[in-house]
């Protein structure tokens, strides 16, 4: 799954690597610039739900590895992006329920790293990521996921809203974990499950969440806020493996 | 708990902040030093079991603030540290049984500020570290607990394993995670309890894990080798959390 990681730099290379396919994680336009190439660019930009990052002369100077960025420079996505019905069909394949995890507004990359890592040892099928708010596949993101992004795929999706409501119609049910759902272990599990994980300032989304069948809480007893986002991914994910191992065994 | 944190310079400087009997977390010293002050300053550092640095002198001269710092220079710890018998004090306060986390190994200042955070929300009543080989609670690791390092006591000791063995003689069971210990959701984890988490290369050392009671292990399907150590802690700590429910709930 690896592809090199690439930084390109100058308009008619990042025009052409939007038209080959290619994934741009990053993208760097000069603040202002208005011309037919940029419009071309900021155009495939928007299409594709790249984030476009303005930014001054200065910056894009600092950046340049070739000193003729011509006001573009990109970062093309180090690794493969995976699809949901990859997952699926990996699901189906092994004969297990389909078990995803999606993040809401998680982009720290060493949060994202982790929850695949985890995701690959909890025997996940993948892990869904919105298009914008999110990292993108980065070397950082490889090293934190311990190769695990060799395994598990990952799937950028333009509206998680929209992902969940055509994942339930195919008979998965969604949950999210949030300080004000049920607690987890009083939840069955068990079933062909997606669960969604949100930020750790600012959970997961309204919208998200009322999509999900339930609310889902990790018991706290501490004097501070939240869990951090991958160990909470981790705790709930593994809640998720132990009812599955129980239900084996009494069925 | 939170004092100033301190970077100090200089030999009569640092023999005093020993003298005084504040917690120096990291010494560097000129390599090759060998005067009377330096002397002083290695045998208290080695009565109070702080790691010593020897470096060359560009590296003293790039650390020094002030560029007096005479081939000596130390961190303060930015935190008080507890003792193992507040945590055992805070647990009978509580009127639970003992609950504390032991780390070997875990010199990464993010896991362990995440330890500390996912320690208070699982209401775990402290954190252990050896003197050696385990990062000092900086304020990087303040940060990454999010606050918790303000409520939950992290404890130092000179050897995990006598520390392990004392507390054994006073009721407290000793489970140690790894892979190839018994699946943990068939152990009993109810009771006055320490789990030891090991480093994500090495485990935990064969010594410690000897002196445990119980090898636990999460179970893994994936594909890679193991969880991030903070990860694997949650997890492992959320198994406690959740027995203890259950087992309150029958009582």
């Amino acid at each position: 799954m690896r592809d090199e990681e690439m930084v390109i730099e100058g308009r008619n290379v990042v025009i052409e690597a939007f038209r080959s396919g290619k994934t741009i994680d990053k993208l760097y336009v000069l603040d202002g610039c208005q011309d037919g190439p940029v419009h071309t660019i900021l155009r495939e930009a928007k299409k594709k739900g790249c984030i476009v990052n303005f930014v001054k002369k200065e910056r894009l100077d600092q950046i340049s590895a070739t000193g003729r960025h011509q006001g573009v420079i990109a970062y093309i996505a180090a690794y493969h992006y995976g699809t949901v019905e990859d997952m699926l069909k990996a699901a189906e394949d092994r004969n297990e329920p389909p078990f995803l995890i999606l993040l809401d507004n998680i982009e720290d990359p060493y949060n994202l790293g982790s929850v695949i890592r985890t995701a690959n040892q909890a025997g996940a099928h993948g892990v869904i990521i919105p298009k914008r708010h999110a990292s993108g596949l980065t070397a950082t993101v490889a090293k934190a996921s311990a190769g695990a992004i060799n395994y598990t795929p990952v799937a950028k999706v333009t509206n998680l809203v929209k992902t969940i409501e055509e994942l339930k119609k195919r008979g998965i049910w969604f949950v999210c974990g949030d300080m004000e759902g049920e607690t987890m272990y009083g939840l069955d599990l068990t079933g062909p499950i997606g669960v969604v994980i949100g930020s750790e300032g600012d959970g997961v989304s309204r919208l998200v969440k009322e999509s999900c069948d339930f609310i889902a809480s990790i018991p706290m007893s501490g004097d501070i806020d939240s869990l951090n986002a991958s160990v909470a991914m981790g705790i709930l994910s593994y809640e998720i493996v132990r009812q599955r191992i129980v239900c084996k065994n009494q069925g």
